[in-house]
């Protein structure tokens, strides 16, 4: 195997090092979130850093630079307190990339990339249509990340809007019949195929 | 589309409520958390929380429930201050989810699933030798999530290990040539296969 200790990873070339290490936390979720400020500007940003926090109350977070092309959002949301997580599809993940591009304020993702907010039982953020699998969430806690200056912002699911076949009998979504994808580093876009559901885990030698 | 709101999700039965919140993320990476203790005896668990945090300094991070299985990972953490994260593949995915039985104190989930332990360069924490991904990482930051009682524990790459095939020219690993796989919900197993990887996106109007 290979080996590189901190001090090579620090001086690698700054790109080769951003793609290095954004390889290293695995596969990664791929969601656009959607915001609106009060102007009525609406902006649409992918992240690639949405991870579950709980189930009950359900919270969901991601992660977000202050500094990064993803501003708009995190200024939208602390101003609204609304926001909404729409899962990337196969159909339009071209489009979704292409919010990441630094679109200026008054310009918002959804016309520059082609995709459409709809906006459902008066929740101030917009949903975005083309996703199958939409989330709204009321903001409950922004969490400083002291080390590098970024924060981890956590929001309280208030509605979720799927599509009905990918509703399994054990209660969870069916991602591949949602045609949600994921990613690797900051460029890459994977379809799945399951290999298997395991049963919940007990105390066990598993050759027993 | 079925929507699905706030009061709705709450009155869900326990275990489907888990199972529906625990889709919404998207998907999810897989990795094997290794620790030890003071009296040498070592920890492994699965998580499908690892985030990352930064590219300089390379951090990464992961959500913990301190009342969960995973609370052994934690507490050897907080006492030794290195831990490692190691890739799930195809290979090892049954061992990797045996890991989230509630073993006792003293048995190693090592030993309990059958995976192998790999002390390097005096790294205190062990590696997961059947890993083709395997990173070291030094605690740098606990973060408190108040509205749950959950924690992101954040560490900076120490050390990281791969095989070689894995490296592209780009800088990033190929995660698939690595074998790793990706999770939904808490059960659910995937393997990848590329759509494409896209340039870095700048501010145009895609259909001019």
């Amino acid at each position: 195997m290979i080996h590189y200790n901190k001090k090579a990873i620090s001086e690698m070339e700054k790109l080769k090092r951003t793609a290095f290490v954004n390889s290293l936390s695995g596969f990664k979720s791929l969601n656009l979130i959607a915001t609106q400020n009060n102007n009525g500007i609406t902006n649409l940003a992918i992240f690639n850093s949405v991870v579950h926090i709980g189930a009950n109350p359900a919270l969901m977070g991601f992660v977000v630079r202050p500094d990064s092309v993803e501003r708009h959002t995190l200024a939208n949301i602390r101003k609204s307190g609304f926001y909404t997580i729409n899962h990337v599809s196969n159909k339009f993940y071209e489009k979704a990339h292409q919010t990441s591009a630094r679109y200026r304020d008054e310009i918002s993702e959804f016309d520059a990339v082609g995709l459409t907010p709809i906006y459902k039982n008066n929740f101030f953020a917009p949903f975005v249509e083309e996703s199958n699998i939409q989330i709204g969430l009321k903001l409950k806690e922004i969490v400083s990340i002291k080390i590098n200056q970024t924060y981890l912002v956590i929001g309280e699911i208030a509605d979720v809007y799927f599509t009905e076949t990918c509703l399994m009998k054990a209660g969870n979504l069916d991602l591949e019949l949602a045609e949600t994808i994921c990613g690797t580093a900051l460029n890459g876009y994977h379809k799945t195929k399951l290999i298997k559901r395991l049963n919940y885990a007990k105390p066990k030698f598993i050759f027993d």
